[in-house]
């Protein structure tokens, strides 16, 4: 059976590429989906991703990964730090979780140091522009593989 | 006429029943519903039972009930936490607000401790399991008809 | 063997329906007995009912208790935010503990918002009256007759 | 090119005039869009105007503006002081931003002082009832000109 | 009819006199008795007079104030600091209460500085030495009086 | 009979259009007082315009205008963070009170983000620059005209 | 040679009886210097009684009373919780220094909680309105006979 | 003459070696009598021995230490944490103090970190199980024979 | 053309010599007028000295320094830890800054710890008695002449 | 010329595999080094690797990499949270910096959530177990190539 | 096979008998390495006994004692406060740990009050001077031949 | 005999010249030590200068210079904000201690604003440049000339 891990994306991420590159880089949302299935597909694993400016849509996909995929890799955005919902939401889940961030996030406004995700990420990973995404997912292989 | 009781349930707790029921137990939230109808039942009170992820649905269904019901429960799961927004609409209301939470959020993590609601809650009651929506739905009988 | 529910009240509800009224309604501890004595009598459990304004002889009822009742429901009143010894001495039980607040203190002065008490107690009832003695012993006959 | 100013409100603002007059005043969000309307008219400015209570309907709002509009005046109503994605939203737009708030948010509790929304808006306006979007709109005008 | 003062004394003020000189003075807890007696005296109120280590044993005189006296001095001691029982009790008393210090407790340690007797009390008289008992007194006259 | 508006300016606003231009802007405090009468005069208004680096003078401007005017704006500069004295004599008078600041404070140093005027003033301008003045006239000559 | 207290009144005391009589009562300050006047003739003692609203001037008299008086009686009103500098020119006298507050600042705002003065001061009196004044002259005299 | 040292013990130390075993251990409060008598006897001290659930009564015991004893044993248990009156009774003795706690409470709960009775010990021996008093008394020999 | 540097000295320092020598020393401002006077013609600079209670006098002597001296040392004593209006005069000015204290604020009370002065001062010396203004109009001579 | 990158390892790591397990896993720093070397192969970068319990020898190999070496990944383990003495060294370089820390250090005891090295580290890996010192070569040699 | 005791000795102590007597005694470190001998002969335990002002020389025995000792007495002076290094090497030791003061820390400045080692530690003696260290030995011995 | 002041340098101050030249200047620990000694060699000292990056090795200097030297000079970095070691090994020295920083520390991250050798040091020297070493040496011939 093929493994599927999801890659969530929060609010504002739509804009990658277009808003304040001297943090995010130029590269768009478009180039991480492929990024992302490039190197899944080393893996044989399937990718389902996403982006949404909606908590609750977050929400409702980590549900849907719950009874259908294998792992999660997620950048929660500005969500990061203030829903509880959606820790609430992963804890739920069995498989593993990797929280992604583009900039180091410790570098940044005080607000942006505290993640709710991180208490139930298994691995975290900042800083390292979009690259981050296929480190995390480079990792969810072994991590899946292992399992 | 028929007095309406609203109860909205928030994030997550559509998983009822399957996640983590060491904290939640094994009722579903169809469970409840049928628990809540039951109980109202005795007082001649019909319920109006909904559940969702997103806080605005919620805040529309605090508005909705501010105009044809006459009581409302509310277990704001997540959202209890961190929604000023929701607070503001129940502010709006005149009628009857009892808060409910499955399980005793006091002994939790230390962000659970804080509620928004229950600066405008009439009443609090948690950690009576899913239990706790029935003493909610009696209590408000004991207020609906004392008014 | 008949099941004993010790009610504990703490200082001041000895002036219960006489002092603050606004907050406090006016019904009497008297009041509350008979209510806890008729509730308690529908599922066959006997109360046994003081109020005391002294932090020790609250916590010797609990040790009382611990030897010879089956459940416990406290309204710690002032010691609720004071008293580590009344939480060492209900955490040295086993038996179900329900609090129970007359007022809904998350609406009161911040220094009402923590209770030592509820990080032992398996349910918290706030802001019901007086009436959440009559839900807190109902809950009380669930979890015993569950037990 | 007629140049457009997107005017934003954010949760239970649909109920202004209705809930709690003696701090909203009585008259309804349409007097407030026909005032913006009035107001923009001067200054040959065409004025588009939404109210949500999803903080992501918001945030697609400001997307849009973003690539339509020459200034954005938005009341974060209870967003003003949670929604960290509201204001990356803010942070990625280049024409000036108002924040209005119909009260004197700094007299209200404490948790209304703190706004993120502030750390990027130009101008503040906080207790003019819903005048306040008249003289922000008029302050946009002369912003708008002068650029 | 002859109207009653109680003058309650806190934990450790049987000591008065005997424990550290240099803060507290060398007068005895009776001298304080015969000085509040003789103070009452020039306006005809009568004193009842009472020491406790006891908070409950200080509640039940509240309580019992509550019913017969006419206005109430306290110094709580170490009660001050910590007794938000002795706060409630106060609470449902309407007459006049002054709080007396004899040391300036802002000067003495940062767990001194708070009192949540202050929170009810109509006055406080702190760093007078046992002259801070006579000097309530005598305000206590000027308010029976004025009453 | 004509009605009087005081327009007080704290420490440092004798600068103005002198130092840190591209936080205040070029133009001087003189430019100020002609904005406010040029407002004013609209509304058959009369300006009572002062500066002073004295925190007394300004008090005693207020209990001043407290005699005299029928409403007053204040830039209090660093006293709107520091001076209790200037709010004491604000709350001694019953009318409207609009507070003006040339910079938005809130996205300046953190201990430019709470201002003790605020507790008394009716309305908050910020981030408008000098234009505020005349905003907060305008505003204030509809609360008078209202009145 | 006869003995001479200061008295000194900070900030808007100069309105005393005419601001919000409900904390401040209807005795103006001219009655309070009466006052002062009688109780220190029953000791033999002079009295030279200001105010100012600004913090230099009530420097400047302590200091002079530093070199002229034997005792000084202080009401700081809002500078209490702001002046340092008050602190430092009192911490520079080695007679009796008694702080009086009309109101009992405990039970006001909590930045009125916390006082400079009381750091230095030997004796405080709270909220005996203008008769705190009586009272700590009267205290004075014995603090000057015994000394 | 005899030498007297007075063990004193908080609340719920009654139970000792009937709840949580695995905190406090299998031995109780006889036991922990005995270990102290045999240790007292090595060097000729004689032993009073006292627990009790009310904070009054420890302090009662503390004066009467204070006239009659060489030095004093504590086990504040949960006093340790919020008596101040506790804290005020032992400064008013000038023989040894040693403080004991069965546990080491550095490792347990945070709000048992803080303790207000070693602003007063000598000597404080946490975590060494009942032994810790064995250490404590051996150690109050040395200071006796000492000083 | 002569460089002039302002020496400015704030509340209390009139007093310097004459109170508490074992925290100021025994030296007058005189002085230290005297010694910086000494050290300046070194270096062929001119000192203007000043001392004043009054915050504002000490702001307008900064504004005339802004337009007629080289650099500014200060003293500003109690309004160190209060002013920020003297923080916003400074800022104004584009010349070297020294910040002086006779004493060691970082040893003294934690009130004192903390400068608002220091926000724009180029340098800061403290602890070196009243030759702390000599270091400093030496490190001004230096900074001057390099500059 | 061949590319360096220095690997350093802070405190307790040499322990790697043999302490706690369950935390860190069960290969080797000997292993890690492996993995380095292996994964820096790919892209022709030479790894200099090392390991130290002492603070100023992981500063002095910061300083030696400075003059050195292209690029820098360090997993400070307890110095993480403790030294600013590193953090100095780091700032002083000026080519990409990598954190990495074998577990999830948000998940663990809060102090060990503030890391002073994210003020200047480029990306952050945590929680990727040892794999993620081969992740972070992975995207060192990325930046190098890149720069 | 002899049972080995590392105790270990942190920054300053070296100078023990020398540097302020009237906190630390008068006893030199050889004294107190006389003193463990003495004690650990009795039951036949063997000492290794060191001081070292370095964090990492400590760490380092720590490590050593983890391979070939059977229990660790340390008294880590100030690293208590400040490594985390240090516990995280405890932290991978099975053995009993005693962490030993020879103040009672808790009367000392405040950042003394935290010990970081505690969070490892079994036990903790403080305030029993250098005599700490023998109980701490005679409780090690109890420990090791109970294990 | 020829007095000796130790000057002593903390960690990264061996790059002095060499990193962040806006904020530490051009100038190397080797001009340091030359200005030192010339300053010094005025009042016929001599100077004994170290830099270390470890801590231990400071505290070693610290301990020597107590036996053999007049005074001690203090730079010391980072260690200044986290080390009470050091603190310790200076408060067991007599002679004049004085610290000083090359930058004005009060201007840079709030981590930065502690220290905790100002706890110690009788004078503090900041902002100055590395003439503050000169400073310093210039004001340790005073104070050793007067001693």
């Amino acid at each position: 059976m093929v493994k599927v891990i999801y890659v969530l994306n929060g609010p504002n991420l739509n804009l990658l590429g277009k808003r304040e590159p001297e943090i995010y880089g130029s590269r768009t949302l478009d180039d991480v989906r492929l990024l992302c299935e490039a190197e899944a597909g080393k893996s044989g694993l399937q990718v389902v991703f996403h982006q949404s400016n909606a908590e609750h849509e977050l929400i409702g996909w980590v549900h849907e990964a719950r009874e259908t995929a294998q792992g999660l890799i997620i950048n929660p955005a500005a969500y990061t730090h203030t829903s509880i919902a959606l820790l609430d939401a992963l804890s739920a889940c069995s498989f593993p979780v990797i929280e992604v961030h583009i900039s180091n996030i410790h570098k940044r406004e005080s607000f942006r140091h505290h993640s709710y995700v991180s208490a139930r990420a298994d691995a975290v990973i900042a800083g390292c522009g979009v690259d981050g995404y296929q480190l995390a997912m480079q990792h969810m292989a072994t991590l899946i593989s292992a399992s």
